[in-house]
């Protein structure tokens, strides 16, 4: 499996995922501006990884931060890259663990100071593929056999830095022996779905069919849907679910014809401090998004759109939450606080 | 506004549908075949039309069949028309009347029947652009004023002879002084909404954006969609409405948030040979309007797609039906039949 991104002596290298499935490209970031950009552009994205990119552009940051105006430098590094995408939680967690790491050395030589970013950095990296492993282990043994999983976005080893949350668990699932195939809602307007999750999942030979997303609800009617699997990017206290736009409409959708919706994400995008996915500030990203696939216009010249990136899920579509430490059930408020403790 | 079809003398005349909004190209129909050909490959699409270009079909192999085996080939004419698509009642209705036509005047000289089919298909042709509008006078009244309209697919001008069924009832609303505005579902794979949808109101000044099939949820969510007005490919004796795939969706989530879902359509939608709609047939699409987008591919190479073009939305999401003789309301059975009879 190709790396989703890797911190290098070159700088932070990513796989371009505006380019993919059919031309795979490189992108190395060689300061923390780059990365700032390529998070803003979704070169990256998905938030666990957005998470551990930011971590890394603190790193890369740090290191070219001048000795004289080291602090003054690094709340800058924070700031710009808290600036590059509002909704996944992850993001602001990969920050301000490495500002609790800078905090916790002060005084000390800069030199050091530099070395613990950077060992942080690529620990955020090393323990996000071991936590969705861990989600994988907890979430496979709920996905039914014999049936399709259906997922929404890309939730993938594209979306961590490996194993991914969502395609962890049907990686897991299938691992185990599982009767399962894969169906990938292509999930307009930026075609995670058809681009990346397809992508990865027939690089692993996982059975896999691509279907717009105005089919799920088709099929999640015609009883071939076992389960449908989710990402996140930001959980509120209440078990409220922000993902990918198009997620709610799923989730109603698998609820009305007695689909279990499964929700796979690390405790770093638990945001315990919102009591309601009403908090969660939503995306919007630009009209050429919408208007123009690859480059090519969908739309007549002019026209108007919408493009929120996200949308909230209430609690209640959601069967359980499956996290490294476990999977919570309803009540969300209590299951996910003892999980978040634990 | 630009004619989606016309009989000329050269042949039918039909706007290309594969290529709006950026091109605006016409394709001449010199034979049935082409006729055929146009309405398999969606050069025109939506349920009337196809009824009234099916019937010119009919009208043009007439014209050109041979004197000697003009009942063999009248019936092969049907019989490929016939074929081109199957869940759409009216190509089957369109077909149908002008069968009746041919055998109401059995007996007579060849050059009258020609002559008497030509102008049965130029009635047809009339007769949609009346039924249209007054689906609109019909339904414009049930549309809240002040807020949005959702649409899915184009049950517009472009998918009948004229003024449209689902954009017949915003049309009317819109011109009767109701303060509206249009969401158009961009309706993958084939982007009915963001292409044709969008293009005619954009002509009509009706203000209009477009939003990718999967934020329609968020925003029926969200409050601002006073109602859902799309149109029908079938619609069984129950109630149940074969549309575009997509539409059960939105169906279902205009219920869960309390939103009216209507149905525009002609009584020529309707087949009360039917109890349910899952003796509909769903036409299944070839894979690359999923893999593809206006020649670019969006997918891995080699990835097997789902393109069921319609889905059934069972009649209990359905608020009412709008037709040319008035308004339906549930239960379906007895005021569908009620009004196929008056």
């Amino acid at each position: 499996m190709v790396k989703t991104l890797e911190w290098t002596p070159a700088g932070v290298v990513m796989i371009d995922q505006t380019k993919l499935p059919r031309t795979v490209e490189f992108v190395t970031c060689h300061t923390y501006q780059d990365v700032a950009t390529a998070i803003k552009d979704m070169i990256i994205r998905g938030a666990p990884a957005i998470g551990v990119a930011a971590a890394m552009g603190v790193a890369l940051g740090a290191l070219a931060a001048s000795d004289e105006s080291f602090e003054d430098e690094f709340a800058t590094i924070c700031a710009t890259l808290g600036a590059t995408r509002p909704t996944a939680v992850n993001l602001f967690w990969g920050i301000e663990r490495m500002k609790r790491v800078r905090a916790g050395v002060a005084g000390q030589p800069l030199s050091d100071v530099r070395a613990r970013l950077v060992a942080e950095a690529l620990a955020v990296y090393e323990e996000d593929i071991a936590i969705n492993q861990s989600i994988g282990a907890h979430g496979g043994p709920l996905v039914p056999d014999g049936k399709t999983v259906l997922t929404h976005c890309n939730a993938g080893a594209l979306a961590t830095a490996g194993y991914g949350t969502a395609l962890g668990v049907i990686r897991s699932a299938y691992a185990s022996g599982k009767k399962i195939d894969v169906y990938a809602d292509e999930t307009r307007p930026f075609l995670q779905g058809a681009r990346l999750t397809a992508w990865e999942l027939q690089q692993d030979n996982i059975p896999t069919k691509i279907i717009t997303d105005n089919m799920a609800g088709h099929f999640l009617k015609d009883g071939r849907i076992g389960c449908v699997v989710v990402g996140a990017d930001r959980i509120a206290g209440n078990g409220d679910v922000a993902n990918k736009i198009g997620t709610y409409s799923v989730a109603v959708l698998a609820k009305e014809n007695g689909v279990p919706f499964y929700v796979a994400a690390p405790i770093s995008t638990l945001d315990l401090t919102l009591t309601s996915g009403t908090q969660i500030p939503i995306e919007q990203r630009p009209s050429l998004e919408v208007t123009h696939v690859f480059g090519v216009p969908v739309a007549p010249e002019g026209m108007e759109v919408e493009n929120p990136a996200f949308d909230v899920t209430p609690a209640r579509y959601v069967t359980a939450i499956i996290t490294e430490r476990g999977v919570a059930y309803p009540p969300f408020t209590e299951s996910l606080k003892k999980l978040a403790a634990s």
